[in-house]
């Protein structure tokens, strides 16, 4: 159990304020940002997506994981520490621990990183009318479920578990390179039984993989070479 | 199914303190705004619209369409870069696709502009109830309600898909140059069995074409003639 | 239906920050503001009530009608030229149109003002399982619901209709100059069948009819004599 | 019924920048305010608590009565005057109006302050379920919710109403010296059959009674003794 | 009865404008900051954590105990005068009063502070129906719910009430230090029958805890020694 990874999706907003500052001012939040980035990236899985384009009260999203809380606590404290965060909110914040599905085989203790060019992410919450049914029913209501997933190819579930940590119980993520198969595919599961007993699945953001460098640059769109980048 | 374009509703709202800024830098930053959107407008959809004096939440509606994501990241980024992006909120965005309805022979996947003078947009979500009926009953419930829409001329509607993409399941407008037939559709398909199952169809937002020019010179009143401004 | 006017409610509410300003910096950000006012005054109507001391979160309150949405539009155009509005929010705003009701003989196409000394303005929306009644059924229950309303006198409705417009269905007003008997009328409608067919109906404004002089001088308390102020 | 009075409750809270005025603007700005409700309360009943440790979102109640609508705006306008409003903002604000109860034979319309030295306050609104059901058994259900209250010695109950006033049907508030009877007692009243047809009963305030002069030198932690400050 | 404590949940916030000022300046605000914490927890329980990295809305909290509420205002006045407070929000506060639990032979009214190194927290309300149930029923369902709870060691619980105090029934909290023992815990939880009674338990809250000076220097990164700092 003690191998179970932490995960930690933090989506930032800048303060439009942020861009009436001088362009230096901007590039040395930037690097002072990045640098924090590759300590932490320096052992530990980090990803970096834009929702520059997708929504408006987000603009750039962390995905970080580590082995125990105080790491990913020491990320978030020299992330404050950062020129960047002196000008940022952190509108949605979606804290989970790897974990085995009672439903699935597939790997999921695993750290392993999203492939696709593009993210789906959302907080999931079902009604206590599917805990309260039996979990043979439950299984076989999830089976159907993952059976129509599997007829939709290139897309790739990520799943956290959130209960007792966080608002939400699960945070659901897919990954993709060809975003209509995704839409068809979430559009398909709206008929299936276990769709039926979704409370909540919403905010559902669209996130656009990136390097570091070219998403903390799509923030003001001024292009800084940030020379340690992190690998997208 | 490559050919599926992505549609993006952007609304803008200005922070009052914008209007305390001097006319000319005031003058600046809307035409930084424009040469982004020229930008994108050559070789894309590209329609604005204003919501001063209809809602006092946003200001104006940027609607984009693209062939992929990147291009409306791109756009977006772009924008950013444009002095009124450093004043302005996105109190809300919508992000959806181009797709066949299967309820309807209508062409929806073929680009497409709104052309009435006023446009009315909402993101819709439907009931899991809904989606249990079986396809045959989804369709007959439809025919209903889109018979009823085909007795009052002059509206058009425009629906795309957000499924997993973002909160709402469709982003629904329709527009039309007579404001009063529209409100009288609306009021008569309450009635409708199809309207049993809405679960959200709100915030509803009234929107009055217009050129970029003039949707910009809205914000503040200030008549500044941006040469080489969208057409309506 | 061309005669059908638009009704436009928009509730204001001061940066506390407007406050701090210079005595004479604020006489001229009312000035503007009720050079607006009475430009569109002049050929429209145009009604303003104040809102401190029974809200919070509103403070003005302007009730403007005019036979098309293009000089709403150009009426909040102007009045963000204004310096008040640079430093406003609008928290609220409903925007809707005259219609006959089906349930009423009661004149409701020709512009009307509201003549009480107090104004009663909320949203309202009702459930769906209204809307699937037979409308003789509708019929009945609005009957009763109206018998009871005549029992009290000197409270006068004024209900516009914002169907696909804005976010609600109606935006009901009353006028009345007792407040007690307005109240006790509210409560009994509680009992009667339509009751049990909403579904929202707050915010709830209690709005104090005033000339526009005496509302924004309520604004900062500043008795500033505004030449030409429009009169209550 | 034109001895009904009005009452209302304004809750304050401060911009945190205001502490970082200058000792001598706070102690103005609050000699200011003190001014106001000195003014009013010459004539009026008007009572002052602190939340300061018992909420975050509001640091001061002023719980105003007047004989009609016009003295409370009065009253309002007086305060903004005052350079501690420059900073404040009305997160809650509820109106209502003293009317006797069809279920108590307590007197509810001669004006009452609160005696303890807590006050809890809520808005407060019932379900249609409720109204829908005959008076006789309204009746019924009530007598059985105030012979639970009287076996809770010490907590007074003050309940006015805001049916169209305001956003809540009624503004309850309970005054009383001992917290823990109160605790005991609303949790003792949710087994009622009343408690059920509850649709609203938050936000929830504790407030501790004080002199103007103690609930304002609560916002900053200055002692600044304040002449002619109101009594508890 | 009168031994029982008030217990405070406080939530808080730093504007990111507080990374702007000088180290100097943020060293003296923590100073004071902990000043008023060292005063306090002389004689009362005072716990702080740190919610940098697990959330993004809040990132300390202070849980304080104390025998009557004024006491737990005046730390709170205290508090407002450190120079941290001028740059704060409180985004979340929870009152509540400690109680023996009808369902637990639990000794639940003698100050206790939390003692593992993560701390759970979460306000809770139950449905009118779980309060419309026989005692005895309650008792029987709680019974199992506790018995699960017993299966999953090194999870500690914590229970205060807020019933009329404060907006929840319930502030929950769990301490262990384990943290994937208790989201085990949670997920197990949902499928007992007391589970279906839960109306809302959210925002859930992941704490860090750590000693005063470690997490006030995580709001900002800044490594300043607090001569007397709270021990852990």
């Amino acid at each position: 159990m003690s191998a179970r990874h932490f995960v930690k999706y933090t989506f930032l907003k800048m303060d439009p304020a942020w861009r009436r500052e001088p362009a230096e001012a901007r590039e040395q939040d930037k690097r002072e940002f990045a640098a924090a980035c590759e300590d932490f990236a320096d052992g530990h899985l980090l990803q970096t997506f834009s929702l520059v384009g997708t929504r408006g009260d987000v603009e750039l999203l962390l995905l970080a994981e580590a082995e125990n809380l105080d790491r990913i606590h020491e990320f978030h404290v020299v992330l404050a520490q950062s020129g960047l965060m002196r000008w940022a909110q952190i509108p949605y914040s979606f804290l989970g621990m790897r974990k085995a599905s009672e439903y699935s085989a597939e790997e999921r203790i695993v750290p392993r990183g999203l492939r696709g060019r593009y993210a789906f992410v959302y907080p999931f919450v079902k009604s206590r009318e599917w805990y309260a049914l039996p979990a043979q029913e439950r299984w076989r209501i999830m089976q159907r479920h993952i059976e129509v997933g599997r007829e939709y190819a290139g897309v790739d579930n990520h799943t956290i578990y959130s209960f007792g940590l966080d608002d939400q119980e699960f945070v659901v993520a897919f990954d993709t390179d060809d975003v209509g198969t995704f839409l068809d595919l979430v559009q398909r599961l709206r008929t299936t039984e276990a769709s039926s007993y979704t409370v909540r699945d919403t905010p559902s953001f669209t996130c656009i993989a990136m390097s570091l460098e070219r998403a903390l640059n799509a923030l003001d769109g001024e292009p800084v070479a940030l020379a340690a980048a992190l690998p997208s």
